[in-house]
């Protein structure tokens, strides 16, 4: 941690802001230059991220020097962790990180029971390896569709037993966490509860592996820090994902920030995967977008799949049809390959 | 609804499109133009809202027409909403809405009894009518202090009782609804919990007023239909919230967006109030921009107060010491004089 | 300066970066802590600014202690400036900062003579400081009315000159400075050419005052190092506007970053002044949004007014009627009292 | 180009709309729904785009259908451009788009003939078709390197032709558009520039191909129109250029969005290249991010290249070494093959 210190703070000032610092039981490094006076803070900086030293009257800014995470940092952990969901013995491409690109498809929201199950045969015959599917939605307007619940993991479950596949689905609600996960292999923490850490808290404590989706607006520290939240409750097992934030620019639904997924592998050892999907909204960008995202060195990709997207009752517009899907992953195969990996 | 058809369209695909919209119980208007063919959706928007019309093939846009909220609009109530807050009895001042400028001040977090009660005794002097508190703190971090909990709720309540204001403090937990509403008068759902849906729909049942902040990458419509969850399930009192967006420029903490304040009251009957504390993160900028917030058409203002922010176990660095309160206030009596309403 | 240098940097790489800070004629300041090490950098900032130090290898972060302008800093200038802009013995009211708010008013485009002068009455009429009007149009489309030239630069000046009022037009071209200089009081360097340091420099030797518009993306560092481009040219009477940000809600045309105009404050010595019109692009919200920018610290407000919004050749949309100028004007002018000013 | 009218609208404005809208020569198409009333226009979209239809008394809102670009857009011209930089006769390289994967490599800034010289060697080995080297910077700070200028011209076309690559430099001055033409063979307008529309007029001019960058917080569509600017003066060869845009995570310099390129496809026929170097500002993310460029669909890699960035004078930091490079395009070989492209 470092001070600058302002302009023209007087020596009484600079005594204060050593005295402080001293109290934490940490050594100031004063540094007296032309212009400017900086406190360098020697010891555990964890003891002093949390200290309001912004308002010690004198203190122009601090800068911290190491990363606010431990448990997702690189540092901690410095080989990249391979995270496996559901029976091992089903799928073997179940598998995200260390080379491994994971496939996640389905559709939004789970509807009917012979819907779900078409729609897992289509891409588990594609070669996804986790099925996905929304028993509770969270929607923008309470008028919307909000899910089938219970009966949505019923549903969900039985199809991918069906298809031998492991499943992943959102949770939104503290309360359901237990229910949730007795239905399901892999539970999905989306954008906008990224930083609700009640949920967080719970979500860590169910012994899950844990997908968790970045928000809207959220910086990549932010979702390493919401990682933090959910391996410091002992869960080791978080896949990150990358789903676009928020942008200026209509033509696209977000702007899908791929660059953090190279960011990403340079501060933490966790797979993150690439969602674009919900990144575009659109269709026709979808393929193009995925690849990219194997490309820049995503641990696996994540797509709604529905066939018949005019019917769906929820996100419709942003599905591919099955045929779309088959024919994207054969090209993904192509691109991890070309990028040394294997899907 | 609008549908704007793609170039190229097929006569059989725009037979579909007119065919999918009747099946919905709607009236189709179709209109060919010279380069692109366009579909007007007649009857209840409403009903085709939730509807992927996108999917449709041969869709290329939709448009629509009418703002998906209802008991939020201006139209379904043309009168400014006034919002109490607390026992009518003690104070005028916690009045929010219809030229009533409401003031709220306090701690970030609830720290000591007897903090509590000195920070509480002096914005009550210095004018504010509502006391804020928080003892479920929402921190990026796990390893950061969290709040006193229920502790937290009583110390807060006392203090409030003692100088006869009423409280309000954040809820993050659908679990602590009844709990947090047992203690105090007014229930803040914070920026980060802005769309989690499901503490909405427990803090629209608790029968309090709610202090809705907006989300940090939320637009206006977005909070509007957050707003929308709460008013829909029985609560009339939301009071909403502006405390800054994500920006781009590091100089403030937040990108104050004082003109949705503005927005809002064209399209909302609900009352706004703005809170430069968390828009700027800076106590030197707070003053300034509460004022432009009163200037813009604020129904009130939120700031946190301490009387010691260099000792504070949250957000010190933005809070205003009792004595810059005081002067402020009697600064925004004067703009608030100056656009017509009352403080 | 200070240069944080990456975890297990060697003891070589750490010898290097000494070397080649000591080489640049400054002192280093080696500081060892637990976990990572710092070098502060004693002696003249501005010689290593240009330097590349995070291509040393081992360097982490340079993190600058110092902001990068001289001429427009506060700690150059502690005074306030004040830009007086014509003929003093005109208008007083042609006067920016130092508790002066002055007003610039007229339309987006020069479109007739007839047009010209009536709106510039009105507008001198309500209370205007300066007449502006744009000969040349920074337009998005090719396809679009770019302005009437030099025949525009003649109308406005004899409409300025009829009403007693200078002048301000917008200046796109390094090679129209001299003319454009002939015919105005004030040169305008658009938010679209804010980074365009060919026609900074230009303008800045011009030898009129400048209205400098902060670009669509543009920190308040960026827009404080236009002006030192202007500055350092000779030029010492620069007003800068702030006229929004590109923001992600489409609600309004761009997003009014009105704390920046309380940043700029703390910072700089040059007077600000708000444009709510291409701020807001929305005619029904100018007004709330120029009294906020009032009540922050502006000293001055930027307005286009026309008689006809719905001929307007140009921006018409975003135009206030004369008649609800005139009615802004006397709403800035107990806004302006209210925050110790005058208008 | 729809109307949607305000709600309430009467009769009389209604009228009025109809009368205006005719009066531009167009046909107007009136459809009534329950809660809205829609005027249609029907007839060539370009002659009322420029009129101030939403400042019609009674218009809420006007969508428009059709894009505002003509000479960029796809049904303009349905199959891409290839665009071929310099003399045929030298490298097959040099050509962007219809499969061909065009390369962009050079320093930030010409510094001095032997070090242009060395590093042009480098790239031309690694496979590089274009050499890059700016001789007018736009720096932000006025005491930063401005560039050697025309002796930096010189230097660079010397070196081009010593390794029989055509070059590529930045123009940021309309007076300098010829002499800047004489020397190398294609423009660059840069990202600061990419709405002086004076420029982008002059550029268009020269009869060069043309390499024009996206702002920093452009939309495609104004990217498009900046295109349709240089266009429209007589110059076909036109390669856009994505390099990121402003986002509010520091943890890379812009925000890399490559989901742009995939929308340029479905709009123009031009080809789009990408810049990891200005993107990400950081050469440990460029390679990832330049094989997610080729991935998404781009036609080209423009990379800065330095062979010893600790002493550039320009944005050394983002620059990769030779050896970096060389294994760089290797890797991007692999994936435009993956993808079914060349390089």
């Amino acid at each position: 941690m470092i001070l600058i210190l302002k302009s023209g703070v007087s020596d009484e000032q600079v005594q204060h802001v050593l005295e402080r610092v001293e109290s934490m039981g940490l050594q100031a490094h004063l540094s007296r230059g032309t212009f400017r006076t900086i406190v360098g803070i020697i010891g555990d900086e964890d003891k002093v991220r949390a200290e309001p030293l912004r308002a010690i009257p004198g203190v122009l800014e601090v800068v911290p020097v190491l990363p606010p995470y431990k448990l997702a940092s690189l540092e901690a952990h410095p080989q990249p962790s391979i995270v496996s969901v559901g029976d091992p013995a089903w799928v073997d491409e179940a598998r995200f990180g260390g080379g491994h690109v994971g496939l996640i498809a389905g559709p939004c929201a789970v509807e009917t029971e012979e819907r779900m199950h078409a729609i897992a045969a289509h891409v588990k015959q594609a070669g996804a390896g986790v099925l996905r599917g929304g028993a509770y939605k969270p929607r923008t307007s309470p008028y919307s569709f909000q899910g089938l619940g219970e009966e949505g993991l019923r549903i969900l479950r039985d199809a991918g037993r069906a298809q031998r596949m492991p499943t992943v689905t959102e949770i939104t609600d503290p309360r359901l966490v237990e229910t949730v996960a007795e239905y399901t292999d892999m539970l999905q923490v989306g954008a906008r509860n990224m930083q609700n850490f009640v949920l967080l808290t719970e979500v860590g404590r169910a012994g899950k592996p844990v997908l968790l989706k970045r928000g809207m607006s959220a910086t990549v520290e932010d979702l390493l820090m919401s990682a933090e939240y959910i391996l410091s409750q002992g869960t080791a097992d978080v896949v990150l994902c990358e789903r676009g934030v928020k942008g200026y620019d209509k033509a696209t639904r977000n702007l899908f920030d791929l660059a953090s997924v190279a960011v990403v592998k340079r501060l933490s050892h966790l797979p993150i995967i690439v969602d674009p999907s919900h990144a575009t909204g659109r269709p026709d960008l979808i393929p193009d977008c995925a690849l990219a995202g194997v490309a820049v060195g995503a641990d696996g990709v994540h797509i709604e799949v529905h066939d018949c997207p005019e019917e769906a009752k929820s996100d419709g517009p942003q599905a591919l049809l099955p045929d779309q899907y088959r024919e994207l992953v054969a090209q993904l195969r192509k691109v991890a390959e070309a990028v040394g990996k294997q899907l």
